[in-house]
């Protein structure tokens, strides 16, 4: 990336980016990239588990009902219902990178 | 997808299918992917969110210490140190793709 401080990168700067490193029109790259993230999701809707290697697994799992609280209000729990989530999980990798990322939002 | 049944799909298939829609060589969509793959996994390790309009948004974030347990062995606490994560929060339109997906697996 070209950018030193780059805070929300979309996918045009990913293109853009792409295109000039690969020396491939940007029009074809955005092509590739749009199928790509198209046919990732059509894979999860089926229920297909997505592996990258160096990069990690995207995956469809059931979560259980859980009891939430609102941070504001804590005194009143909220029933989050039993839903379907996309789980990522990261290589050993890209695990391994991350960890150097300093003093991220905390969760 | 050309599959009606892919339990795991990895980079090599999508790149093929990817080169077959589109109608450009594997080589090129080969190198587009991995560029893209590569460029995600930079942007994080600069702690930069990434964000895909109907896909996703990609981000670091430190997760605090939390005590787990070994579900073979529940009455043995175990502490799960303070770390970095990466966290895929899906867009709206993918969530309600995601939610017609019928019994994954249960988490």
């Amino acid at each position: 990336m070209e950018q030193t401080k780059c805070h929300t990168v979309n996918k045009k700067q990913l293109i853009a980016s792409i295109a000039k490193e690969k020396k491939i029109h940007p029009t074809q790259v955005r092509q590739v990239i749009q199928s790509f993230l198209d046919q990732l999701t059509e894979c999860l809707s089926h229920g297909d588990r997505l592996e990258f290697r160096d990069f990690g697994v995207f995956e469809v799992v059931r979560r259980k009902q859980k009891i939430g609280r609102n941070p504001k209000n804590a005194s009143v729990p909220i029933i989050i219902p039993e839903r379907n989530i996309v789980k990522f999980t990261p290589s050993k990798r890209m695990r391994t990178i991350i960890d150097r990322v300093v003093q991220p939002e905390s969760v």
